[in-house]
């Protein structure tokens, strides 16, 4: 199969170094990078060149962002090419545009690369789905926010220092708003929710990340047993989901509190299968890159996912509610209770509440904090 | 797809009950079952009846033990059915001979339920090895002895009474020794092994387990912040691998340590995709007929796995070494350390060499338990 990769990056050269040195069925034809990038004679910066080009089989869409690859992924489908991507913000945004068109044409569209990196999350949806019905997912999908979290537990640090250090190692960009306030999650679960559930996910889902964390938050959840983890979440039931994207002090023995690092751990239930927990890179070079091949590997012998959002589930904030904890300076949500100097448990209410509440919060205090406390096993 | 299915117990129960619920395009037309448990017209306790049946598309071999399931299997695949089996102990004892009967049937040969139960544990190994060499694999196999460490654990109890309430709960055999002796887990290590590397694996391992496990060692290695669990490992290198059963003192902060219950959580290793690690119920009705029903969905799908031990891997003990800690009474291994009173510290050893040196202990003190101590992260 010949391939056009589109976006010489990180993800890019991953994907070209895995099919040189370990998939002589795929050969990488064309690479479009910028002008003032072309190195090599298959290197163009004219995507004509590959769009037009009828001995291309699949585009390996990794560039990121929404445009241009969301006109070149058109593009290429229209032309009957199968398209693999790696583009998250892309796939969240046109997921059904893209799945809709792939299908007119009978061509593939594989994306295990959006999200978890490496984990084969997104085939292993796909497989629990011929049985049973997905009845919850979560994670922690961004590698970054784990990475920062778990060098302040492990070292008692607070979070603008480690955040400098992840920017000097590479682990996060210079503007590392997608990441710490949670935006990289939101269209990892949009994406979850799209495959899990069959659902054009909405994208006004309650959003909140851990750019407030604290040392002393740390502190607060160690004491009573828990750690802090930012995680993507959606569940559905009787035709109806919700979903969001929140800071969750989960139990101190779960394996969700012991993930080290960077990497990245994902759950979903089902009613045969019970529960299945996925665990690996999140990103990277040569993990992304590993899913990317994988997915060309299969679109090669033949797979063709068919994503169907035609379910029709109803979008219900009320099925992810519960115990909140939110710290704040001088402010206080009505019929809370203060557990520590500052810190002010809610009880029984939904995400989307929450995130009313710590917007009301942040006006008093723009350090203020939320994160959810569901029951302990 | 018509299936038969041998052997109507907890697993055969969830095959049936999962096809007739949830997947209508494959069909339980015949159960084999003993002559005194025939209760509805397509049980038959005569094989023939089944595998001279040419409407029969496949059989589901879940009766467990060696014969006559070694029998009726190789019976199938010669009549050019396909099999799908749960059963460790033939699969361990036959892969070889039923990898090359399938081969020349041109039939498949699907075996996911083996090991680890309803986690996608061999689809995945065979997957990385698309594109990776697996370098390692390791995990908790075995729920029945997860749920006896856990209990010991979480409520400071002893091995015994723990195994009593695991035997009343059904979760462990009036007859335990394949879990605690851990022969359960050399089956599923020997087929892991066969995947992940290809070669028709030595059955000649070293194998020990947590029969002689106390409170008292839970709480040696808890005070070293180590957690005893009973792993199976393989590692391969340079055209050699080894491979071993064994307790071994985990981080008490690694993923391993943190699995509750009779959950399983199996790790490989790849050089593009890093780490991977997948978690889920090892074992029971419903999650192994799930593996099972995969396996057939697969297979109706075309999938004909082609296990090939060509690689001629040469076993090598050597590539598995290093610290172990002895408990015994009145007896020290040559050149130890006492660490505690009667735990002797062995350093650089082989996993054979360290079993060697348990069963010295053993003809001193019966009650001998010995496990390995690998380096901290």
């Amino acid at each position: 199969m010949n391939i056009a990769v589109l976006g010489y990056g990180t993800v890019g050269r991953g994907v070209v170094e895995i099919i040189e040195g370990s998939v002589p069925s795929l050969s990488v034809t064309r690479i479009l990078d910028l002008p003032d990038r072309l190195t090599e004679p298959r290197m163009t910066a004219n995507y004509d060149e590959i769009v037009d080009d009828p001995s291309i089989d699949a585009v390996v869409e990794c560039m990121g962002g929404i445009e241009p690859a969301h006109t070149f992924i058109m593009r290429a489908l229209k032309a009957g090419k199968h398209v693999v991507t790696s583009n998250k913000a892309v796939v969240a945004a046109h997921f059904d545009e893209f799945t809709s068109t792939a299908r007119e044409m009978g061509v593939g569209l594989l994306i295990e690369a959006t999200t978890g990196g490496g984990i084969p999350w997104i085939a292993s949806l796909e497989k629990m789905r011929r049985i049973d019905e997905v009845s919850s997912f979560s994670g922690i999908m961004n590698g970054t926010t784990n990475y920062i979290i778990d060098q302040m537990s492990k070292n008692g640090l607070e979070f603008d220092d480690v955040l400098r250090t992840a920017q000097e190692l590479g682990y996060a960009e210079a503007d590392p708003s997608a990441d710490i306030d949670g935006f990289d999650v939101k269209n990892k679960t949009i994406i979850s929710a799209g495959i899990a559930f069959g659902v054009a996910c909405t994208h006004d889902l309650p959003v909140s990340g851990i750019r407030n964390l604290t040392k002393e938050d740390m502190e607060f959840f160690r004491g009573r047993g828990r750690s802090v983890k930012l995680l993507g979440r959606g569940v559905q039931q009787d035709g109806r989901y919700a979903v969001a994207v929140e800071p969750v002090a989960v139990a101190a023995r779960s394996l969700e509190a012991n993930v080290p690092d960077n990497f990245n751990l994902v759950t979903a239930d089902g009613a045969t299968i019970g529960e299945l927990k996925f665990y690996g890179q999140g990103a990277g070079s040569l993990p992304t890159g590993n899913a990317i091949v994988q997915d060309l590997i299969d679109c090669a012998e033949g797979r063709r996912p068919d994503y169907d959002f035609s379910a029709g589930l109803a979008y219900d904030p009320s099925l992810l509610s519960g115990d909140y904890v939110i710290r704040a300076a001088g402010w206080a949500p009505a019929g809370s209770t203060e557990v520590a100097e500052g810190y002010h448990l809610v009880n029984g209410v939904t995400a989307v509440e929450a995130r009313a509440l710590l917007d009301e919060a942040l006006e008093v205090d723009p350090k203020a904090f939320l994160a959810a406390l569901p029951e302990e096993d």
